[in-house]
């Protein structure tokens, strides 16, 4: 028998009977729910900026999942990385089918071109950059820029699909106004009529924080989610769906001391917090967060939010990998239902 | 032969060689291009405001085309009326399959009530009652309010679809907050992740002027369109398509001094000048508009639209049977391309 | 007042309150439901064949409903007509936004050559001329073929969306093999994966008898539909969808004995019975059929099929204009659950 | 500086700027193209039925990708296998996320139901296995069976979406009639109106040898694609589109003698040669196959078939992920346009 089998590799083939343990009865992800403290990623930004110069590549830290053992990876599907631009400095143009979205962080006046439009930067703006659009980044400005990036590095990478190109000139050449797009695409549900265009990904490239925000405070008081709160997602304006075909992005606030009920989905995603402070108890283990912190969520894992302010309301920015899911006929979701939605707590992370 | 052709009519028969002239080269509506002056619409309804009470019928002025001799029809498939709803009054909860639109024209701070909601009227504003969706109107401000109904009447009528329901109270419960679906939809590109339905007519109920507007000046140095100028279409927010099954609804710039190339396509449209003052060419006849007017453009009619002032922008809404055409296949249209896009001016159109 | 109304009515314009009684609780189509028995039509026909030369036009015997009063108009939304071509005639090449199907009742061996293919005809099978796609018909066989045409005719006439042209030969020339979409397309659930195109009709222009039958057969003792029986939607290969935008074609099959529930839906439907012999009761109305009568169902019209046969399976095929009212979000249906699902018969239908 | 890059790494973070090589010009896969010949796969199915005894697990051996360095993946997405079931066995009631397809090899009687219908097998027929349908496989005849099996399990693990339940019993209760789904579902663009679920993977459970080898054959003159010759597409009866969200299959006859042209794209492929003998060069590699054998393509690799016997027309049946490339936007294809479309070929596979 131990000489079939080992006739039997040897040959390229395993028996079913071997690999009986890797269906699992729901998803085990090897990623773990993880937080980087905004203290520690201020301090790695800033050391960063002294010790390493903007060459090929952008300065850009990765957050590495610390279950996915050294790959490429915030999430199974997705990488998030936080991206520091000095004064006068130019990250070179080139293009990849890896799509990315920005989260400005701090800093106004930089810019991303994509495609020949430039798109003006202040904190709280989300900026898009579809796959394989020519895109560099510049700041003009005299005070450094942070945003974070959000990719599906991992998913493409899984899906062998990978292309990349770098432009042979360091800035792709502008044929756009600046804002294009948003001037085109943003506004309340009117359509340019003489754009005949209907690409995957958005065509609005900037959804701009002062427009989140003010839809966010006239739902202050909306009837919302029982898991999510007051839960929006960016959404293509042509289509009403996903952004983009590979990723979510969602905004979501948390009212001054409401605690959230915990379920559980197919999809993982990266949070950033925008403002206030709270608490995120994932499978048992509570994270305690503030501003700036970013947190990891893996398939399937109970989560719930709490905002543990009595004042101040909490702001979440995610980016999800649920278009993934659902364009395949694997999203699935479950509410907890004992505990009155809430779970135990067993253990809190602590940055080590 | 004749006998035979007698035999067969009692028979409820026809021969197709006797009705060859039926299929036309091109469509030849019976609906002709019309104008309704502002004047003549302004003293008809202060009329009717005087001589109608508000009963079980609303106070709706329809406008009938002439071509449609005594049919309840502005083009082949829709209806346009102007309304008075006079301070107090209150026009009764009933529910129809014909879809209406109300764009309103005079009068602040009436409202609709749509599904046990009150949608607040302001000048410019563009309010759906979507089909079979319970609406009453009232008008508790001390001014009367004035606007433009649009309704797919003629369609529905022609595809035998039509139900109506009176409710059996003056108005229908309310059960959410004033303006809800402006709070709940009326994002950029932002959508409330709690709400599941997917309704075939938009959820957004109000389209303010404000952003209307806001829209419109944003634009106001567009490369747009050469047959319609700056146009926006309104849109379904969880869709991006037209916010109604059976009728789109457009608002159109035509900047100072300019006059637009001259296109034709299936499908008709109602008019309502919004501000400013121009001509429309409708196959050959001039229409001269300004501020109030209505106009009716036929099926496959060749039109071109020119804004006669050199110092401000003109506006135009319209309603449009585009998207059943769309739905059914049947859209196409042509642009003039001899005399540089613009027709000869054969005639021009009188008030009668 | 009645001197107010003269003025407004003078100016194109009626108020609401006149038309009160337009809006009505359910559909009230001026289409009746009617039948042309098989030994008119025969008669008819053979008539025509001896009468009518063909020329310009067609030989179909158009149905006009009796309700419709001289409208070119089976139902509201279709014409029905009988075609016969005889043994060395062509019916020239042209092509309209109509759509047409045909369904063979007599002849085998004529065709139907639609842009550059012909299909060959036998008794029972479906043919499509796409909207728009050029067409002749010819018969090099010694015998007559006799078919009924199904078209869109008035449907298109109320969206004032006709085209018509005539080739300025008599034949469109031949550019694929004879069948060529039935070799590509008429398949089970396989598809030609050279095939890029994607039209909105389907691309499949001829549905056999043989086949037909045999999934009929097939389904001889499934639990199929309590109004409808086993009933089969003829589809676009494509995607799964009513065969052509404006127009429904089905085939259902009731088994000996049989009696159906009554229900009615929005939506006209005109039948053919392709074998067998029963009785169908519209609104109270009995209508006896056999092989070869034809039948129309107005919109909203409670119907109830039954096969007064205990022996033979009886067959009807039936065109219907369902995919326009579900495309408009109109589609609507209503079993009758009184009477466990039967109508009182209060009259029946004679040929006058 | 290599201190920073050591305190970074241990808090979970790294620098873009060590990671460039990581976006590659184009797909890189790490798994290679590889071939399991019949002979071998037949002596290993003999080996494994006096082996191996039926348990918790199917007999079934697993074709590991020798660059996926043990794990359980044919292609980054997909795991192919060959299963064995022998007179009187049964192979116990389970589901799970992941999807199967069964191309069946030998043997003729056994039987897969899926949630209570049994669709009995032959040589040639394909049989679905849609995500998290309960399925059990039995042989209640005298002599074994040999299948195929496809899943998507890579694509699953990867997405962290896998599910798996055991029934509490060997065999899921039958519910509906022997090969119900080929009798609803298994006509030619026939659709029962009666059926109103739309699942997202195909209602057709299966595609008999006996029909897809009439479809080809009926196609044997097609003008077909230069690079896939006469390739068919197994297509989901209600929507014409892929029978699975993830995964597609294909049926190809190379005419005798035909040489193809090579072209490359994303996504990768296991084929099965159903019939004949051929060859696919594969980035300049040569396999040459006969009927039985298993061959792996991985993205974006240059391949190029040709059947090289000049009498009999040769096979291939194939699962792919294009479904997958092409839901998420990341489809691509390129044509080698030098050498007219022929590779050099530079090594020629043997099996070690």
């Amino acid at each position: 028998m131990s000489d079939f089998h080992e006739r039997m590799h040897a040959a390229g083939i395993y028996g079913l009977w071997e690999l009986a343990s890797k269906m699992t009865k729901h998803p085990e992800p090897r990623a773990i729910a993880h937080m980087w403290p905004s203290a520690l990623l201020e301090a790695m930004v800033r050391e960063a900026g002294e010790a390493v110069p903007i060459g090929e590549e952008r300065r850009a830290l990765q957050l590495f999942n610390p279950g996915l053992e050294g790959q490429w990876a915030t999430t199974n599907t997705m990488i998030a990385a936080i991206q520091l631009l000095l004064p006068g400095e130019v990250a070179r143009a080139h293009r990849h089918t890896p799509t990315a979205i920005r989260f400005i962080m701090e800093g106004e006046g930089a810019y991303t071109s994509v495609d020949g439009e430039r798109v003006y930067m202040a904190p709280g703006d989300l900026i898009l950059t579809p796959s394989w659009a020519w895109h560099d980044h510049g700041n003009a400005t005299d005070k450094p820029v942070v945003w974070m990036d959000g990719l599906d590095v991992p998913l493409i990478q899984a899906l062998n699909a990978m292309f990349f190109q770098m432009y042979d000139q360091e800035k792709f050449p502008l044929t756009k106004p600046d804002n294009a797009s948003a001037a085109l695409h943003g506004h309340v549900s009117l359509s340019p009529t003489w754009v005949k265009e209907r690409p995957r990904s958005s065509p609005l490239l900037l959804y701009s924080w002062a427009q989140t925000w003010r839809s966010l405070a006239g739902l202050r008081d909306a009837d919302a989610d029982p898991h999510d709160g007051i839960a929006l997602e960016y959404t293509h304006p042509q289509t009403g769906r996903a952004l983009l075909p590979t990723m979510a992005c969602w905004i979501q606030m948390i009212r001054p001391g409401a605690r959230l009920r915990a379920h559980r989905h197919t999809g993982s995603a990266v949070y950033y917090v925008v403002q206030g402070a709270g608490e995120t108890i994932i499978d048992g283990c509570r994270f305690a967060w503030g501003r700036g912190d970013v947190i990891t969520l893996p398939s399937w894992a109970l989560h719930e939010h709490a905002n543990t302010s009595t004042h101040d309301a909490a702001i979440l920015f995610s980016i999800q990998d649920r278009p993934v899911l659902e364009a395949l006929g694997l999203f699935r979701e479950e509410a907890l239902t004992e505990g009155e939605g809430h779970q135990a707590v067993t253990s809190t992370f602590k940055v080590t």
